[in-house]
Order: C-alpha cells, then sequence, then structure tokens
C-alpha cells in the first residue's frame, strides 16, 4: 500500500531532497561546503525575516529550545511560560532544569493565550526576565498570537520573548525583526520538508545583551561558538552534512516560490481541512485560533479518535497524529507542512469520510469533501 | 574526477546505506520504528561491549561528551583531563564551561599519556572525581592506553573514567564492561560509516550513581530520559529518523561480519599505510602508540603538508586531513575508517607517492606501495 505522512513532523521529504542527499558525502571544511552555508546563512535569514545570524544545529527543535534558555537567562532568573499544551508545558521543564524561577500562564487546551494576560503578569511581576511561548503549539493546534506579545515585550528592554517556532517558521509570517521577537527557535521536519535532525536559532540583539550576562552553563549549544563560526560559513561541531546539503535545496526552492506563496499554501490546505471536517460535523480542537500547520479534529466522543487514526493507518496508509496526554483518544491531528499538497489534502479529507462511515458515524457522505476541494480549487 | 573521502570524519558511506536512508520518512512513533530501534539497541550494545543501554541522540559527536560530564559530575568537582591533542583540549573546555575545577595532565603531541602519570596524579589528590581521555586522539593520530587507565580509576569508587571513544568505538577492542570504562561516547560519522549527526554514550552503574548526585544542569542531553525511553524502543525527542535508519543497517552488517574482522581490517590498513609511510622515508606523527583509526604523517620540513593535502586533492580527488592547530602544516592524515578498504589505501599509498615525486622528493619511488600490498595481502 502507498504510505502517506499527514503527521507535524516528521514530514513527507521531496524525493529530489532525498536524492541529493543520497550523494556521496562531501568534508564540511571545505569551499564546496562553505559556499553551500554561504547560500544557507542567507536561505534561512530569508525565511526568519531577520539580518541576524541563523544558527544550524545538529539536534532536534527540542536541543534548539534548551539552547535558547541557556543562552540568554541565568540562574534564578524568573520567566513566565505560556503553558497552553504538551510544547508550551516543554518550556517550563527546560526552565525547571536550568535552576529558573518558572511562573505559568496556564492556558487551556485548545485555546490561544490572551495577550492582555501577558501584559498584566508583566506590569504586576517586574522581575520577569522572559516570556516564553509556542509560535504554534502542536499538540494543540493553536496559533498563540505571537507577534502580539512581542509587541508588549519590545516596549521592554529587560524582557525578551523566547518563540519556539518549530511549527511555525516558514508555515505563517512571524518576521523576526519586525516583530520584534528576540530567540526564534525551528527545526529541519516541519515546514522545512527535511528529516528530523537539525534544528535553527536566531537571536535578537537584545537577546545578545541578554547572552552577556547569562551564567547558565553551555557548551554544544553555545552560540557564541557558532556566531563565529557561521562568519567563516561552518559550525563549530560537525555539522549534520547530508540535512545541511537537503536544507539547501529546499531553501533554493523556497526563495524561487517565495514566502507568500508558501504562507498561502498553508492557510489553504488548513482551511480546506477545517471547513471539511466542518462540513462533516466535526469541530476543531482549537477553539479560536487555529494554526495553519496542522489541523487537529475532535474525534465523535462515541468512536474515539484511536479507532479513525487505525483506520486510516490500516486501509489507507495514513499516518496522522493521535493526541497526547489530556487530548489522548479525543483527537486526531491532520498535518499541512511538508512535500504535501492539494491532492494529499484531498486524499485524506476523502480517508477521513470513508472511515466515519465504516465506524457508523451519521454524516452526509461527501459534503466535506465537496467542501474541500472548493476551498483548494479557488487557489 | 572520482572523489576519495580520506578525513578521519565525514567518512565515505555504503552506498547501500545511502539508498536505505533515502526511502520515504517513516514516523518514529510506530510499530516498524520501534522495532528497528530494538535491533538498534542490540546492536550497539555488541559494538560496545557492554549489557548497559547504549543512547542515540541527535547531535555530533562533542553534543555528546557535553552530555557525558553534564550527567555525572557537580559544580566545582575537580576533574583530570588528559590533553594530548585538539579533542583532549575539548575535554578541557566543556569541564571549564561547566564550571569544573579542571586538571590537566599535558602530554606533547604525538605521544601517549603514561598510566603512571594518572596513577599518581589521583593518589596525589584524592579529591579527583573524574579522568576524561581520548581512547584515539584524532587530531594526532595517538592511541592512549585507555583499557591500562580504566584498571586504575576501576579501583576506586569515588572516581570515574570518561572516555571520548569517537573515533575508537568499533575501530579496535575497547570492551565497556569488561574494561570498566564508565561514560563512553561514539560518533555515526566515524566507524559506523555513516553521516554525521548522530552521536552514542553508554554510562557505567558507577556513571549512574555519579548521575544521582550530579547537579549540572541538563534537559535534551538528560540521559536519565533516554534510559526511560529506550525501554519503551524510541528517543525522548524526535530521533534523526535517517540515520537512526541507516544505522540499523550497518549494526546488522556489523554483527554479520563479526567485531574481530572489522578491528582486523582497521589494524591492517593502518600497518599497511605507516610501513608504507615509512618506507618512503617518513615519519609517523604518533611516535610509540599509532591509533588503527588514522595515520597522522609528518610531511618533509622542506615541502610541507599544505602542498600534499592540495595535490592529492587536484590530481586525484583524495581529501585528506590536515593537521590542526600545531600541527598546522606540519602534517596530513589519512584516515582507515568508514566506508574504505584494502584498494583505497593501496590507491592512496600510490597518490602520495606520485604527488612527493612531483613535489622533487627524493625517495625510492614505488617502495611504499610495494610495502603496502605485501602487508595488505597478508589478511
Amino acid at each position: 500500500m502507498k504510505k502517506f505522512l499527514f503527521t507535524p513532523g516528521p514530514v513527507p521529504v521531496p524525493e529530489e531532497v532525498l536524492s541529493e542527499m543520497s550523494k556521496p558525502i562531501i568534508h564540511h571544511r571545505t569551499e564546496e561546503f562553505e559556499s553551500l552555508f554561504a547560500e544557507i546563512r542567507e536561505g534561512l535569514r530569508y525565511i526568519f525575516g531577520t539580518k541576524e545570524e541563523v544558527f544550524v544545529l545538529a539536534s532536534s527543535g527540542t536541543g534548539a529550545m534548551d539552547a535558547a534558555v541557556a543562552n540568554t537567562l541565568s540562574r534564578g532568573d524568573k520567566v513566565l511560560v505560556i503553558n497552553g499544551g504538551k510544547f508550551g508545558e516543554r518550556w517550563g521543564k527546560i526552565c525547571s532544569a536550568y535552576g529558573l524561577n518558572v511562573k505559568e500562564i496556564k492556558v487551556e487546551w485548545g485555546e490561544a493565550v490572551d495577550p492582555d494576560q501577558v501584559k498584566d503578569a508583566l506590569e504586576n511581576d517586574t522581575s520577569i526576565r522572559a516570556v516564553l511561548i509556542q509560535a504554534s503549539e502542536t499538540s494543540t493546534g493553536v496559533k498563540h498570537p505571537t507577534t502580539e506579545v512581542a509587541e508588549i515585550t519590545r516596549e521592554r528592554d529587560d524582557v525578551i520573548i523566547i518563540v519556539d517556532g518549530i511549527t511555525a517558521v516558514g508555515v505563517f509570517p512571524l518576521p523576526f525583526d519586525d516583530s520584534g521577537i528576540d530567540v526564534l527557535v525551528g527545526g529541519s521536519q516541519k515546514a522545512f520538508m527535511l528529516p528530523p535532525g537539525l534544528a535553527f536559532v536566531s537571536m535578537s540583539e537584545k537577546a545578545w545583551r541578554f547572552n552577556q550576562e547569562s551564567n547558565l552553563p553551555k557548551f554544544y549549544f553555545d552560540l557564541k561558538s557558532y556566531l563565529k563560526s557561521a562568519k567563516n560559513n561552518t559550525t563549530p561541531w560537525t555539522p549534520a552534512i547530508t540535512l545541511v546539503i537537503g536544507l539547501a535545496l529546499v531553501l533554493r526552492n523556497y526563495r524561487e516560490q517565495g514566502l507568500e506563496k508558501i504562507y498561502n499554501r498553508h492557510a489553504n490546505l488548513a482551511l480546506a481541512t477545517r471547513e471539511a471536517m466542518n462540513a462533516i460535523g466535526l469541530e476543531p480542537y482549537a477553539k479560536n485560533s487555529p494554526s495553519p500547520a496542522l489541523t487537529a479534529v475532535v474525534a465523535p466522543p462515541d468512536i474515539g479518535a484511536g479507532k479513525i487514526i487505525s483506520g486510516l493507518r490500516d486501509k489507507f496508509g495514513m499516518t496522522v497524529a493521535g493526541g497526547q496526554d489530556q487530548a489522548k483518544g479525543k483527537i486526531f491531528r491532520i498535518s499541512h507542512i511538508g512535500f504535501i499538497d492539494k491532492a494529499d489534502t484531498i486524499a485524506v479529507i476523502s480517508a477521513v469520510e470513508s472511515i466515519l462511515k465504516d465506524l457508523g458515524y451519521s454524516f452526509d457522505f461527501g459534503s466535506g469533501l465537496r467542501t474541500g476541494a472548493e476551498i483548494l480549487a479557488m487557489e
């Protein structure tokens, strides 16, 4: 059976990228590699919307989240974590591991944080040094109002905003310099259409000021080493060469397409999926602010998500993600990132309808498909 | 021109492994991946010679070195670093970054440490909590007497030995359990014949005792998370899936061949190269204890290493490594690890002779080749 990956990381990788990465290995201390790396630096700046360096780490996204904290903060610092899902929770765990004083804004799963709450929290406690947030909370499919929150922290010299953009960078507009974001993290196995194993991180001038005072220990993730090496078009430690080579190709394609087209693709696939699910009576898990990276769908309670997920796998070769923790068994998540297009999206909508019919769910068969196809045809 | 990689990482990757890694991406939270990971756990235990878990990190080798320190030691701990090259120096830098009290045994570049010196140092200062060493110091081509040093630390309940085995694990015998090594680090782009991007680390029972007291902050590299996940045949954070898939194939091949055969291959290629260089009047940089991972060769002083390296590159498409820091311009390094065989080794010996002849070096042309071929024929 043909296999389809609709998970929000790992994502399908274009065949030409897989093929590029399977060429004989080149050495990373060569002109050939350095010229590729120079191109990557420019390409990443374009995607991140920044004049700053974007560092390329050999790690998963969590490694770059770790680096974001370790490179800016100091033991005992008070931080405000926006916790509205599994990854918000992870910010808290990372900060606690580093001995920071973690204050949380708990956001109900499926909801986006209210920027006023952040504003109030910062006004009520002027000792807070950083706000940590997910631009797109992958566990719930929610897009937090990151740029609005960044407008608040931008007014304050003594507060930075650290953004997990792992399922946001390259997915929807999140311009680093224009938004006043201080630290932004991305990952290869998301909008970058690559296998997992690379993470990206960029730091604002303000973040570099924090870095000077930061006393948290770091070596492998010490971004000062990466900054120094980047100027020589390399990394301080051996890079994940094959993935970097794939990255160069993806970035070249992205610059040719232009960001607007890429953002539109994600937005349309997400809209089509959401409206299709709506047409067959299924609610999105994200109540007000759905992320264009993925659509989390609430399964009919009497059926549950487990049977839908296994049905898609067994009958259609399609892997979608389930819910985690409190959302386990309740939702299934369909991704719109990676090498996924209109045809794939129509196919997964159709498969969901087919499985729901098998499972005895009562709905107007074909109505989701029709709705989805109408939206996708408008592009 | 056909390209040859004779660098001690990255190394040539077998075509079948490149091809395996270019298959469509699978998801890591699936039975398919978990069954692969179970096989990998067994395979790594076999190569490491241990009953303990060997953790698979998405990072370069330096990341696992960082993890080795962060997971066992505590702020202010006194450590003894064997510094006889670029990577010994790196142990010192990592320990300093974590606020440890670093005491060094400086070993002249090209020489191996004397185990008695370690013994004396530990006897003279009983507050030392760890010895950090390279099993194979890649910058000098020296093999340190790691198992002898481990015999010393093994006698002490309050001292662990942390071994950088990045160009040693899978290259020559270094049995973890039998040697009494406490922490052992490996990397994918070495004997494992893979692209860079994966690192391996294993911890003894004694190291886990140290871990319980360790107060150094860690999150991405927290090995307790890896231990918990390993039991479920997975990693705590998204693994570098393509590299893990390649690893499974390499480990399968290795188990079929058996360790002895693999060790013999490295030893023979190294011996042939060393003796060939000797025959044409070139000294190994490693004075007494050459590593089978690579042969560092002292260039004729009036010619220098630079012209030999660029000649090999331009005339033969061969990349060998140069010297670093104090050895820069003085040596060139030929690797014996990765997908490299007798034919490649004869070819590089021949190329070195040819370039030396071009450069006006006076020697018995063909004598290196003859010597090398005789040794390689004995296998």
